[in-house]
């Protein structure tokens, strides 16, 4: 089973950490995005958005950070991560758009313009950074985990871009029971230091 | 089973029309938007996002479009919407981030500033459109669905903003197989027409 994938990339790491917490084996393949690479064959092909992480398994493509923790999560991941009940699949979508929408136009967009120089607006997603944080750390104020009480992959979604929010200039400082969900989540057997 | 409910919000027209095609019952409970129901109890505690929709379902809520959409396919619609397995539900989930993430920050966006006076970037989002636009209507050339080969909650998940892009100055006109989806779609039995 072949990810290709980028280093720094915060959607790759997703998926990396996900496959080390569950033990699942990926051969991962670099993409050399600053040569273009996600925007010619295979990868154009296979990746329309022309993003990486792409998974392929047994010539199964699948695009998408928060689908690619759906496939591994539900093809080889066990009841865990992923339930087989609608109540606790739509938990954890709550999470996984909140990652795709929320988390992606704020924390991940200030670190795109920081530390690769992407062309987003900077100081609006730096804005919108508080209430994302600020939502995260009410709901860990009373909960271990973002969904059904145990790690699942929502936590595997919205990690990745928190962790790595600092080389955003976003300041993790106000927000403790964030700090203290990072800590437990960092203390799981198999846990991937981030890239 | 109560739908926090506000016409005409497209996010909120995923579930209605979702609902309506899968012959599900919804009381819909308008929310007073203009007067700040949302940024209140009982609907700020239901969703800490401060949005529309929400579902209530016998005491159990769900906040997001999306994960309504996992939760009433998933409870109460039947295999053909949101299958048992998890590549089918990964497929469909490339949409769901498709839909929180790509639509939701172009077509939704610029209709957000034009029709409601959002305080967002309408340049920005109206120069993402053309790319948004154009992925869906190469995959629809080949595709007659989203997912699957067959309607799902993708369609649902993806077609409200699309229908309603001109309502923030989107020209669907360039996207042929973008307009015979959509024309599929209204020919299904039970559609529910745009707000």
């Amino acid at each position: 089973m072949k990810l290709y994938d980028l280093e720094a990339s915060g959607n790759c790491y997703k998926v990396r950490l996900f496959a080390a917490l569950a033990d699942i084996e990926l051969e991962r393949v670099p993409v050399d995005l600053a040569n273009g690479a996600h925007k010619k064959p295979p990868l154009s092909e296979m990746n329309p958005l022309r993003q990486v992480p792409v998974l392929e398994d047994d010539g199964h493509v699948v695009r998408d950070s928060q689908a690619i923790l759906v496939y591994l999560a539900g093809t080889y991941g066990g009841l865990a991560w992923w339930p087989d009940h609608a109540r606790g699949q739509a938990e954890i979508v709550q999470w996984l758009s909140f990652a795709a929408n929320e988390v992606q136009h704020s924390l991940s967009a200030a670190r795109l313009v920081e530390k690769f120089g992407y062309p987003l607006d900077k100081e609006a997603a730096l804005a919108k950074a508080p209430a994302v944080l600020a939502l995260l750390d009410a709901h860990l104020e009373t909960n271990d985990w973002l969904a059904m009480g145990r790690p699942t992959i929502a936590d595997c979604a919205v990690y990745p871009y928190v962790v790595l929010a600092p080389e955003g200039s976003v300041d993790l400082g106000p927000y403790g029971n964030v700090a203290r969900w990072m800590t437990r989540l960092e203390s799981l057997p198999g846990y991937l230091p981030r890239p």
